[in-house]
Protein backbone atom coordinates (compact mmCIF):
# COMPACT_ATOMS: atom_id res chain seq x y z
CA UNK A 1 0.00 0.00 0.00
CA UNK A 2 1.09 3.79 -0.67
CA UNK A 3 1.74 6.33 2.31
CA UNK A 4 -1.27 7.53 3.55
CA UNK A 5 -3.57 4.89 1.53
CA UNK A 6 -6.33 3.58 3.67
CA UNK A 7 -6.25 0.04 5.50
CA UNK A 8 -2.66 1.18 6.22
CA UNK A 9 -0.96 0.43 9.89
CA UNK A 10 -0.11 3.68 11.75
CA UNK A 11 2.06 2.76 14.52
CA UNK A 12 1.02 4.92 17.69
CA UNK A 13 3.96 5.32 19.38
CA UNK A 14 3.34 5.13 23.48
CA UNK A 15 4.78 3.70 26.65
CA UNK A 16 1.75 4.60 28.28
CA UNK A 17 -1.38 2.08 28.82
CA UNK A 18 -4.01 5.30 29.78
CA UNK A 19 -2.99 7.32 26.23
CA UNK A 20 -3.00 3.86 24.61
CA UNK A 21 -6.61 3.65 25.55
CA UNK A 22 -7.93 6.95 25.33
CA UNK A 23 -6.62 7.23 21.72
CA UNK A 24 -8.41 3.57 21.25
CA UNK A 25 -11.53 4.94 22.63
CA UNK A 26 -11.38 8.40 20.58
CA UNK A 27 -10.86 6.25 17.38
CA UNK A 28 -13.35 3.66 18.68
CA UNK A 29 -16.34 6.52 18.20
CA UNK A 30 -14.40 8.28 15.60
CA UNK A 31 -13.52 5.72 13.14
CA UNK A 32 -10.86 6.55 10.44
CA UNK A 33 -9.65 3.90 7.77
CA UNK A 34 -6.66 3.05 8.94
CA UNK A 35 -5.12 0.22 11.71
CA UNK A 36 -4.08 2.54 14.68
CA UNK A 37 -2.24 0.38 16.53
CA UNK A 38 -0.04 0.89 20.07
CA UNK A 39 3.32 0.29 19.70
CA UNK A 40 6.16 0.20 22.84
CA UNK A 41 9.66 2.21 21.75
CA UNK A 42 11.34 3.92 23.98
CA UNK A 43 12.55 7.14 22.16
CA UNK A 44 14.85 10.27 23.31
CA UNK A 45 12.61 12.91 24.32
CA UNK A 46 14.44 16.50 23.64
CA UNK A 47 14.22 19.65 25.58
CA UNK A 48 12.35 22.35 23.97
CA UNK A 49 8.97 23.74 22.73
CA UNK A 50 5.93 21.12 22.61
CA UNK A 51 6.33 20.84 18.15
CA UNK A 52 10.13 20.57 18.51
CA UNK A 53 9.94 17.66 20.74
CA UNK A 54 6.77 16.10 18.90
CA UNK A 55 8.70 16.22 15.79
CA UNK A 56 11.62 15.15 16.66
CA UNK A 57 9.85 11.97 18.74
CA UNK A 58 7.79 11.34 14.74
CA UNK A 59 11.14 11.20 12.69
CA UNK A 60 13.35 9.15 15.28
CA UNK A 61 10.23 6.54 15.93
CA UNK A 62 9.96 6.71 11.64
CA UNK A 63 13.31 6.14 11.43
CA UNK A 64 13.32 2.93 13.59
CA UNK A 65 9.81 1.32 12.55
CA UNK A 66 10.40 2.39 8.86
CA UNK A 67 6.37 2.48 9.12
CA UNK A 68 3.89 5.06 9.10
CA UNK A 69 4.07 6.75 12.78
CA UNK A 70 2.35 8.69 15.11
CA UNK A 71 3.14 10.44 18.55
CA UNK A 72 2.05 12.75 20.87
CA UNK A 73 3.32 15.02 23.82
CA UNK A 74 1.34 16.48 26.42
CA UNK A 75 2.57 19.48 28.20
CA UNK A 76 1.01 20.87 31.24
CA UNK A 77 1.82 24.69 31.46
CA UNK A 78 1.32 26.97 34.13
CA UNK A 79 0.13 30.41 33.60
CA UNK A 80 2.38 31.66 36.07
CA UNK A 81 5.78 30.07 34.98
CA UNK A 82 4.68 31.22 31.56
CA UNK A 83 3.71 27.85 30.02
CA UNK A 84 6.14 26.03 32.42
CA UNK A 85 6.78 22.88 33.36
CA UNK A 86 4.97 22.38 30.27
CA UNK A 87 7.08 18.97 28.26
CA UNK A 88 8.88 18.46 31.92
CA UNK A 89 5.41 17.88 33.59
CA UNK A 90 5.79 14.10 33.75
CA UNK A 91 8.99 14.73 35.80
CA UNK A 92 7.69 17.63 37.96
CA UNK A 93 4.71 14.97 38.97
CA UNK A 94 6.75 12.38 39.85
CA UNK A 95 8.55 13.86 41.88
CA UNK A 96 6.51 16.73 43.73
CA UNK A 97 3.37 14.78 43.14
CA UNK A 98 -0.11 16.83 43.22
CA UNK A 99 0.37 18.81 46.17
CA UNK A 100 3.92 19.93 45.63
CA UNK A 101 2.94 21.24 42.29
CA UNK A 102 0.01 23.24 44.09
CA UNK A 103 2.69 24.35 46.48
CA UNK A 104 4.94 25.29 43.62
CA UNK A 105 2.00 28.03 42.51
CA UNK A 106 1.56 29.34 46.29
CA UNK A 107 3.71 32.54 45.66
CA UNK A 108 1.65 33.43 42.88
CA UNK A 109 -2.03 35.00 42.32
CA UNK A 110 -2.85 33.31 38.58
CA UNK A 111 -3.30 29.44 39.47
CA UNK A 112 -4.36 29.53 36.04
CA UNK A 113 -3.10 26.31 33.48
CA UNK A 114 -3.35 25.43 29.81
CA UNK A 115 -3.57 21.45 29.03
CA UNK A 116 -1.78 20.97 25.68
CA UNK A 117 -1.54 17.63 23.63
CA UNK A 118 0.27 18.10 20.12
CA UNK A 119 0.30 15.08 17.79
CA UNK A 120 2.74 14.53 15.21
CA UNK A 121 2.10 11.96 12.30
CA UNK A 122 4.23 10.53 9.75
CA UNK A 123 2.77 8.67 6.24
CA UNK A 124 6.06 7.13 6.03
CA UNK A 125 9.54 7.48 4.81
CA UNK A 126 9.68 10.21 2.66
CA UNK A 127 6.45 11.66 4.10
CA UNK A 128 5.97 15.19 5.83
CA UNK A 129 5.59 15.07 9.34
CA UNK A 130 1.89 16.77 9.98
CA UNK A 131 1.55 18.14 13.42
CA UNK A 132 -2.02 19.20 15.03
CA UNK A 133 -2.28 20.50 18.81
CA UNK A 134 -5.67 20.61 20.93
CA UNK A 135 -5.24 23.05 23.92
CA UNK A 136 -7.84 23.41 26.99
CA UNK A 137 -7.46 25.91 29.15
CA UNK A 138 -8.45 26.21 33.25
CA UNK A 139 -6.62 25.75 36.48
CA UNK A 140 -4.71 23.83 38.92
CA UNK A 141 -6.38 23.18 41.78
CA UNK A 142 -5.99 20.72 45.08
CA UNK A 143 -6.58 17.25 43.79
CA UNK A 144 -9.76 16.04 43.65
CA UNK A 145 -11.31 12.05 42.29
CA UNK A 146 -9.05 9.02 42.07
CA UNK A 147 -5.08 9.46 41.09
CA UNK A 148 -4.75 6.85 38.69
CA UNK A 149 -4.38 9.48 35.39
CA UNK A 150 -1.24 11.42 35.91
CA UNK A 151 -2.37 15.28 36.94
CA UNK A 152 -5.87 14.77 35.87
CA UNK A 153 -7.12 15.14 39.67
CA UNK A 154 -5.54 18.62 39.61
CA UNK A 155 -6.59 20.45 36.43
CA UNK A 156 -10.61 21.53 36.61
CA UNK A 157 -10.74 22.83 32.77
CA UNK A 158 -12.62 26.40 32.08
CA UNK A 159 -16.14 25.98 32.54
CA UNK A 160 -16.59 22.53 34.76
CA UNK A 161 -16.98 22.03 38.31
CA UNK A 162 -15.08 18.56 38.39
CA UNK A 163 -11.36 18.41 37.90
CA UNK A 164 -10.03 15.67 34.72
CA UNK A 165 -9.86 13.48 37.73
CA UNK A 166 -13.26 13.53 39.04
CA UNK A 167 -14.94 13.16 35.26
CA UNK A 168 -15.93 9.61 33.50
CA UNK A 169 -14.33 9.55 30.07
CA UNK A 170 -17.85 10.89 28.42
CA UNK A 171 -17.64 14.03 30.61
CA UNK A 172 -14.09 14.08 29.85
CA UNK A 173 -14.35 13.83 25.93
CA UNK A 174 -15.64 17.42 25.40
CA UNK A 175 -13.14 19.27 27.40
CA UNK A 176 -10.22 16.61 26.45
CA UNK A 177 -6.94 18.11 25.12
CA UNK A 178 -6.04 14.80 23.46
CA UNK A 179 -9.69 14.61 21.76
CA UNK A 180 -9.09 18.19 19.94
CA UNK A 181 -5.76 17.53 18.64
CA UNK A 182 -7.31 13.97 17.91
CA UNK A 183 -10.14 15.47 15.89
CA UNK A 184 -7.40 17.72 13.89
CA UNK A 185 -5.40 14.34 13.15
CA UNK A 186 -8.95 12.75 12.32
CA UNK A 187 -9.93 15.12 9.60
CA UNK A 188 -6.52 15.15 8.20
CA UNK A 189 -6.36 11.24 7.99
CA UNK A 190 -9.87 11.26 6.26
CA UNK A 191 -8.26 13.71 3.74
CA UNK A 192 -5.11 11.39 3.12
CA UNK A 193 -7.22 8.43 2.45
CA UNK A 194 -9.81 9.81 0.57
CA UNK A 195 -6.54 11.04 -1.75
CA UNK A 196 -3.58 9.56 -1.07
CA UNK A 197 0.35 10.87 -1.30
CA UNK A 198 1.24 9.78 -4.68
CA UNK A 199 -2.40 8.54 -5.78
CA UNK A 200 -3.07 12.34 -7.04
CA UNK A 201 -4.86 12.19 -10.26
CA UNK A 202 -2.59 14.75 -12.08
CA UNK B 1 47.95 11.50 17.07
CA UNK B 2 46.58 8.30 19.30
CA UNK B 3 43.13 9.46 20.73
CA UNK B 4 44.28 10.81 24.23
CA UNK B 5 47.66 11.30 23.30
CA UNK B 6 49.37 14.74 24.37
CA UNK B 7 48.85 17.42 22.27
CA UNK B 8 45.73 16.75 20.95
CA UNK B 9 43.32 18.87 20.49
CA UNK B 10 39.62 18.70 22.67
CA UNK B 11 36.71 20.45 21.34
CA UNK B 12 34.85 21.93 23.81
CA UNK B 13 30.98 22.09 22.83
CA UNK B 14 29.34 25.09 23.96
CA UNK B 15 27.13 27.77 22.82
CA UNK B 16 27.96 29.73 26.14
CA UNK B 17 30.57 32.21 25.78
CA UNK B 18 30.42 33.00 29.95
CA UNK B 19 30.99 29.32 29.97
CA UNK B 20 33.78 28.82 27.40
CA UNK B 21 35.67 31.88 29.39
CA UNK B 22 35.27 30.18 32.81
CA UNK B 23 36.47 26.52 31.20
CA UNK B 24 39.56 28.90 29.67
CA UNK B 25 40.86 30.49 33.10
CA UNK B 26 40.44 27.03 34.60
CA UNK B 27 42.79 25.79 32.15
CA UNK B 28 45.01 28.97 32.30
CA UNK B 29 46.12 28.41 35.69
CA UNK B 30 45.41 23.77 35.55
CA UNK B 31 47.56 23.38 32.36
CA UNK B 32 46.99 20.18 30.71
CA UNK B 33 49.11 19.22 27.67
CA UNK B 34 45.89 19.07 25.48
CA UNK B 35 44.46 22.23 23.56
CA UNK B 36 40.76 22.71 24.36
CA UNK B 37 39.03 25.05 22.58
CA UNK B 38 35.63 26.01 22.06
CA UNK B 39 33.54 25.34 19.67
CA UNK B 40 30.19 26.13 18.85
CA UNK B 41 27.70 23.64 17.55
CA UNK B 42 23.65 22.79 17.62
CA UNK B 43 23.21 19.51 19.58
CA UNK B 44 19.57 18.44 20.87
CA UNK B 45 19.63 17.95 24.30
CA UNK B 46 17.76 15.13 25.79
CA UNK B 47 15.06 15.16 28.75
CA UNK B 48 16.58 12.90 31.99
CA UNK B 49 18.90 12.84 34.34
CA UNK B 50 22.44 15.09 34.38
CA UNK B 51 24.26 12.09 33.42
CA UNK B 52 22.04 10.69 30.43
CA UNK B 53 21.70 14.27 28.57
CA UNK B 54 25.73 15.01 28.86
CA UNK B 55 26.19 11.37 27.80
CA UNK B 56 23.81 12.06 25.24
CA UNK B 57 25.31 14.79 24.10
CA UNK B 58 28.85 13.76 24.02
CA UNK B 59 27.84 10.83 21.14
CA UNK B 60 25.98 13.05 18.97
CA UNK B 61 29.00 15.74 19.28
CA UNK B 62 31.08 13.26 18.85
CA UNK B 63 29.20 11.35 15.52
CA UNK B 64 29.84 15.16 14.36
CA UNK B 65 33.33 16.36 15.18
CA UNK B 66 34.51 12.64 15.06
CA UNK B 67 37.42 13.95 17.20
CA UNK B 68 37.92 14.14 20.73
CA UNK B 69 34.68 16.29 22.91
CA UNK B 70 34.15 17.64 25.75
CA UNK B 71 30.86 19.15 27.09
CA UNK B 72 29.21 19.96 30.34
CA UNK B 73 25.58 19.96 31.26
CA UNK B 74 24.75 22.51 34.26
CA UNK B 75 21.99 21.87 36.68
CA UNK B 76 20.20 23.88 39.78
CA UNK B 77 18.21 21.93 41.69
CA UNK B 78 15.86 22.99 44.03
CA UNK B 79 16.32 20.87 47.39
CA UNK B 80 12.06 21.52 47.80
CA UNK B 81 11.40 20.19 44.37
CA UNK B 82 13.53 17.31 45.14
CA UNK B 83 16.39 18.59 42.45
CA UNK B 84 14.27 20.26 39.77
CA UNK B 85 14.06 22.60 37.49
CA UNK B 86 17.71 20.60 37.69
CA UNK B 87 18.65 20.38 33.98
CA UNK B 88 15.87 22.47 32.66
CA UNK B 89 17.09 25.50 34.76
CA UNK B 90 18.07 27.36 32.05
CA UNK B 91 14.23 27.25 30.37
CA UNK B 92 12.85 27.99 33.83
CA UNK B 93 15.05 31.10 33.94
CA UNK B 94 14.46 32.40 30.74
CA UNK B 95 11.07 32.23 31.24
CA UNK B 96 10.22 33.26 34.68
CA UNK B 97 13.59 35.12 35.73
CA UNK B 98 15.56 35.51 39.36
CA UNK B 99 11.90 36.63 40.76
CA UNK B 100 10.19 34.29 39.22
CA UNK B 101 12.22 31.30 40.99
CA UNK B 102 12.22 33.06 44.04
CA UNK B 103 8.79 33.19 44.26
CA UNK B 104 8.57 29.45 42.96
CA UNK B 105 9.68 28.08 46.41
CA UNK B 106 7.32 30.55 48.52
CA UNK B 107 5.32 27.26 49.20
CA UNK B 108 8.25 25.98 50.32
CA UNK B 109 10.11 26.16 53.64
CA UNK B 110 13.62 24.52 52.49
CA UNK B 111 15.35 27.54 50.03
CA UNK B 112 18.21 25.11 49.77
CA UNK B 113 19.41 23.94 46.36
CA UNK B 114 22.33 22.54 44.22
CA UNK B 115 24.56 23.48 41.66
CA UNK B 116 25.98 20.92 39.83
CA UNK B 117 28.34 20.64 36.68
CA UNK B 118 28.68 17.01 34.78
CA UNK B 119 31.39 16.81 32.33
CA UNK B 120 31.48 14.10 29.63
CA UNK B 121 34.74 13.17 27.70
CA UNK B 122 35.53 11.20 24.99
CA UNK B 123 38.83 11.18 23.40
CA UNK B 124 37.79 10.01 20.07
CA UNK B 125 35.63 7.74 17.98
CA UNK B 126 35.60 4.15 19.41
CA UNK B 127 36.83 5.99 23.03
CA UNK B 128 34.73 5.41 26.31
CA UNK B 129 32.73 8.35 27.15
CA UNK B 130 34.44 9.54 30.92
CA UNK B 131 31.66 11.36 33.29
CA UNK B 132 32.72 13.72 35.86
CA UNK B 133 30.46 15.80 38.50
CA UNK B 134 31.33 18.57 40.66
CA UNK B 135 28.35 19.86 43.00
CA UNK B 136 28.03 22.92 45.54
CA UNK B 137 25.22 23.10 47.70
CA UNK B 138 23.92 26.36 48.90
CA UNK B 139 20.68 28.47 48.59
CA UNK B 140 18.39 30.32 46.91
CA UNK B 141 17.92 33.71 47.33
CA UNK B 142 16.56 36.95 46.24
CA UNK B 143 19.39 38.42 43.26
CA UNK B 144 21.91 40.14 44.37
CA UNK B 145 24.72 41.02 42.10
CA UNK B 146 25.38 41.73 38.53
CA UNK B 147 22.69 39.60 36.55
CA UNK B 148 25.43 38.61 33.30
CA UNK B 149 25.63 34.71 33.89
CA UNK B 150 22.58 33.37 34.18
CA UNK B 151 21.50 32.66 38.16
CA UNK B 152 24.37 33.27 39.68
CA UNK B 153 23.20 36.37 41.48
CA UNK B 154 20.15 34.26 42.92
CA UNK B 155 22.74 30.86 44.49
CA UNK B 156 24.71 31.60 47.88
CA UNK B 157 26.78 28.86 48.56
CA UNK B 158 26.62 27.34 51.52
CA UNK B 159 29.91 28.97 53.57
CA UNK B 160 29.72 32.14 52.07
CA UNK B 161 27.97 35.36 52.56
CA UNK B 162 27.96 36.35 48.39
CA UNK B 163 26.21 34.91 46.08
CA UNK B 164 28.29 33.21 42.76
CA UNK B 165 26.97 36.87 41.14
CA UNK B 166 28.60 39.25 43.80
CA UNK B 167 32.31 37.15 43.57
CA UNK B 168 34.88 37.78 41.52
CA UNK B 169 35.93 34.87 39.41
CA UNK B 170 38.57 34.30 42.06
CA UNK B 171 36.30 34.12 45.09
CA UNK B 172 34.12 32.37 42.90
CA UNK B 173 36.38 29.78 42.05
CA UNK B 174 36.90 27.77 45.35
CA UNK B 175 33.34 27.23 45.60
CA UNK B 176 32.66 26.62 41.37
CA UNK B 177 30.91 23.20 41.22
CA UNK B 178 32.18 23.84 37.73
CA UNK B 179 35.71 24.42 38.89
CA UNK B 180 35.21 21.09 40.73
CA UNK B 181 34.08 19.03 37.58
CA UNK B 182 36.58 20.26 35.83
CA UNK B 183 39.16 19.36 38.29
CA UNK B 184 38.41 15.61 38.24
CA UNK B 185 38.35 15.93 34.31
CA UNK B 186 41.96 17.40 34.18
CA UNK B 187 43.05 14.36 37.12
CA UNK B 188 41.79 12.17 34.42
CA UNK B 189 43.44 14.09 31.17
CA UNK B 190 46.89 14.17 32.92
CA UNK B 191 46.66 10.41 33.91
CA UNK B 192 45.74 9.82 29.68
CA UNK B 193 48.18 11.81 29.01
CA UNK B 194 50.81 10.15 30.66
CA UNK B 195 49.67 6.34 29.40
CA UNK B 196 47.35 7.15 26.16
CA UNK B 197 44.74 5.05 24.95
CA UNK B 198 46.35 1.99 22.44
CA UNK B 199 49.52 3.42 24.14
CA UNK B 200 50.09 0.61 27.22
CA UNK B 201 53.05 -1.23 27.71
CA UNK B 202 51.77 -4.80 27.96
Amino acid sequence: RMPGEAGTTIHFVTGNANKARELAEFFASNPVPFNITPTSLDLPEIQGDPEEIAMYKCSTAMEKLQAPVLVEDVCLGFNALHGLPGPYIKQFLQKLGHDGLNRMLKGFEDQGAVAMCTVAYCAGPGGTPVVVVGKTEGKIVPARGPSSFGWDPIFEPAGSALTYGEMTPAQKSPFSHRHKALKLLRDHLLAAAAAPEGQSST
